[in-house]
């Protein structure tokens, strides 16, 4: 029997945690879903005499038909614990208790009016939530506030903490859901999103960002992150991949400056890249996170990891004939930065229907996670001194990348101007002409009166929209400019590193 | 005699502080500007037998006329010293020498075309700068990357690292000159910056932002942020309140997020907000910066700190009429997270013409502290313990002013759809009746063939202004209501902490 923090703004677990002095508990209910792994666990973590420990007493009772057949109880400190108070594990020691995390990432597809029966899986989503109990989940694409409110609502029990991150026209999409307490949270919207004039693609209107919710768990500091980044709507010319590559650099850059504080990182997300785009890689390297399908000891579910595959029934399979296994663009990845150690156990994707149903989620299949986070007896450095340089090739080649981006912005910034600047020359000349016919300078008019005013008309759209764009491109420029010097800046400390040893 | 780190990659500081191991350092010249305090240093500060330190050799000359007469040495050592090796100071112990920054800080007005004698300000500017020879520069408002690029060649000998933030259409306006290696940068836009269609305030178009440059100084990491926040163009009826207040979250909470492995946080910049303020109390509370100006042991500049006073000659004097003395809206705001102390020996103001000159450096006034930084025994926990409820005031009254501003935001939405949608049913209107005439249901044409087609172009134009607003205020909308709540979130962590205790 061992107890661990739920719903609760302590914590308590087992050997070697306590709840911080002052805190108060009452035991809630048992359940057999367990967070630890029962092995390391003993039924003298929690001596009552311990200062700042708490007395339980519960009832415990087996449900039918559990999973991981462990005691758990949950245990409910009162609203006077602190949210912040730091809750100090005992010193590293051999058999040190492990922490179990699952996770459940899914891209929903839920669009307002154009996602395929949203509302019945927005419902799916939500039992099947309800009914499996992960502890941590990361939702993408939805899109309605309404639909966020109504998994909050059912959800309540299980996941009383959420978070739905508010950004750009349509919104950000993104929404958090948690077994344990959101200590804080943070919104970076990208600098670069697409272009507002591609309404077919709608990404800009989106304001895509990176969301951040800071976790504790029995003391440990989760930043926990999750994202969207911009579609890629063609592979063999993808106009997009500057802007997703300003995206991934921002990505890794509010990451590695925000995590400081943090014992274990966790990004979720719909990160639109293949595992082998520069993208991915660049993220990767800079961060030193790992790909939960390449770490997992145990997988299960769609080949090779793919999250966009042919047979889900929401899909043009058109679009996935290059790749008739599907591709992997869904992904969770982790990192310990001090001194934890974290694996993962297992990793599942789902296939097709969901349970008792005809129908998939999402059109993304979703991919859930087990991890194992163990403290481990010294804290660790950056482990990227000798991947160094492999990484500095990454940051070269996502840089040459961004650098053609730049390029093609600088044209389009340049021909926008043009267009404007031409727009407003044939408006004063039409200006001077009805100046001269109003003075009497011409005995009669050159053009009739109609084309005369739907010219002008004409001149004066132009003038507009041309100013328009080329204000955005203007932004563009800066941005792609501000990033390219920013990866520059990021090669020199690399390639001076190397040289130090 | 004792060294000290100046253009270099690794550190070498008096008593207890030593390179890092393995780096390399050369004597390049003496000067008797000191950046730490001459009587805590000692000519057996640095042994050249202790591993890692270096052994020096350096000729003594007194430069005359020189303020501080304490003898330093600027030591430069290779480029193979890491940027990001960590330089280990010794155990805290009494006598723990002290490290003496000066900081510089300006709006510096450089607008091109608009700004009077900018470039001869400019060129002030960097001469001033170069003569006095700070540690820290912190510049708002240099619109012009050709006014950056000057001043860092002119600047290049003095203050080596630089970096500029570019964002949003004209730039930021936002740079950094330091005497020390700039580690790394960040830069993070505000989500709300006034109106795009305000074309005479034009701080849309600037893409408002704070920046953040990483210094290491004999191994101390500094986090530095230059911001530059929306104006205030009407104290009895300040349109953009709930938009600036917004920006002073977003920079705490920016601060709070990224500064977790910093040992001192310095903020300098142009806050638009006078020192009573709900925005500038919010930020100090929030993030628990200390303002230089209340601190300072010796003030010397303009009464009460003002930064824009009526005697400059590039302020129009009816804008200050109630303020007759001036206003103070430029900070330096300071405060150490780990086991430091931060105290400002010396806050300064420019006062009117600048040396040997007829015209100040700008439009402000620019602020230029001395601080002291000094480690102490034992790490210091958040102080804010006991300032929670007065802070839970502050983010109510905050909250309540983005309320405001969310229900004014909500009335522009809901205004600009309607029009939007009146616009297009106007033109569905005429789009009818011209099929109808098409189709010789009419005989004759109701109006006259232009008025027609500039009533259709009229509301074309309507249309697509409407929209545009209607977007633009749903962004809004989005950003205040996601303020809104977190600062709901954090009003309930303050609420929650008083009763731990």
């Amino acid at each position: 029997m061992f107890g661990y923090m739920d719903r609760c703004m302590g914590a308590v677990w087992g050997s070697g945690w306590a709840l911080p002095a002052g805190g108060e508990g009452k035991v809630l209910e048992h359940s057999e879903r367990s967070s630890f792994l029962p092995g390391l666990c003993s039924s003298s973590a929690l001596p009552p005499s311990q200062p700042g420990s708490l007395a339980l007493s519960c009832t415990l009772h087996r449900l039918p038909g559990a999973v991981t057949p462990t005691h758990s109880l949950q245990v409910l400190p009162s609203a006077r614990c602190c949210p912040l108070a730091p809750a100090k594990p005992r010193q590293a020691m051999e058999g040190e208790p492990t922490l179990r995390l699952r996770i459940f990432d899914l891209n929903c597809w839920a669009i307002r009016y154009l996602s395929k029966r949203r509302q019945e899986r927005v419902r799916l989503i939500g039992d099947t939530l309800r009914r499996e109990g992960f502890d941590l989940v990361l939702l993408q694409e939805v899109w309605s506030e309404q639909d966020y409110s109504d998994l909050r609502v059912k959800l309540a029990g299980c996941y009383p903490f959420s978070h739905y991150f508010r950004s750009g026209v349509i919104g950000s999409g993104l929404c958090v859901f948690s077994r344990f307490p959101i200590l804080d949270t943070l919104l970076y919207q990208y600098s670069l999103n697409g272009y507002p004039y591609m309404l077919q693609h709608g990404d800009w209107f989106c304001g895509k960002s990176v969301g951040l919710v800071i976790i504790k768990i029995s003391g440990i500091i989760f930043n926990v992150y999750v994202t969207h980044l911009h579609a890629e709507y063609c592979r063999e010319k993808d106009a997009y991949l500057p802007h997703r590559l300003v995206q991934a650099w921002e990505l890794a850059q509010f990451i590695r400056h925000t995590s400081k504080a943090a014992d274990v990182v966790l990004l979720g997300g719909d990160l639109n890249m293949h595992p082998e785009d520069v993208g991915i890689r660049l993220l990767r390297g800079w961060t030193g996170l790992r790909d939960a399908f390449a770490e997992a000891m145990r997988f299960e579910g769609c080949k090779n990891g793919c999250t966009l595959v042919p047979d889900n029934c929401f899909i043009d399979k058109s679009e996935l004939l290059p790749f008739p296994l599907g591709i992997r663009i869904d992904y969770i990845l982790y990192k310990a930065i001090s001194s934890f150690t974290v694996k993962c156990e297992e990793l599942k994707t789902t296939t097709g229907p969901a349970l008792g149903t005809d129908i998939p989620f999402s059109d993304h299949e979703a991919v859930m996670a087990t991890l194992h986070i163990q403290r481990r007896g010294q804290p660790v450095g950056a482990a990227l001194g000798a991947a160094d340089l492999a990484l500095a090739d990454v940051v070269t080649e996502a840089r040459t990348e961004v650098g053609v981006g730049l390029q093609a912005a600088q044209r389009q910034r340049y021909s926008s101007g043009r267009m404007a600047v031409l727009a407003l020359l044939l408006l004063l000349l039409q200006a001077a002409a009805a100046l001269g016919i109003l003075a009497g300078l011409g005995t009669e008019q050159p053009f009739p009166k109609l084309s005369f005013c739907l010219l002008a008309f004409l001149a004066l759209g132009v003038l507009v929209l041309a100013t328009g764009l080329h204000l955005f491109h203007t932004m563009e420029v800066k941005m792609l400019h501000g990033t390219k010097d920013q990866m520059g800046m990021a090669l020199r400390a690399l390639q001076e590193r190397p040289s130090e040893g």
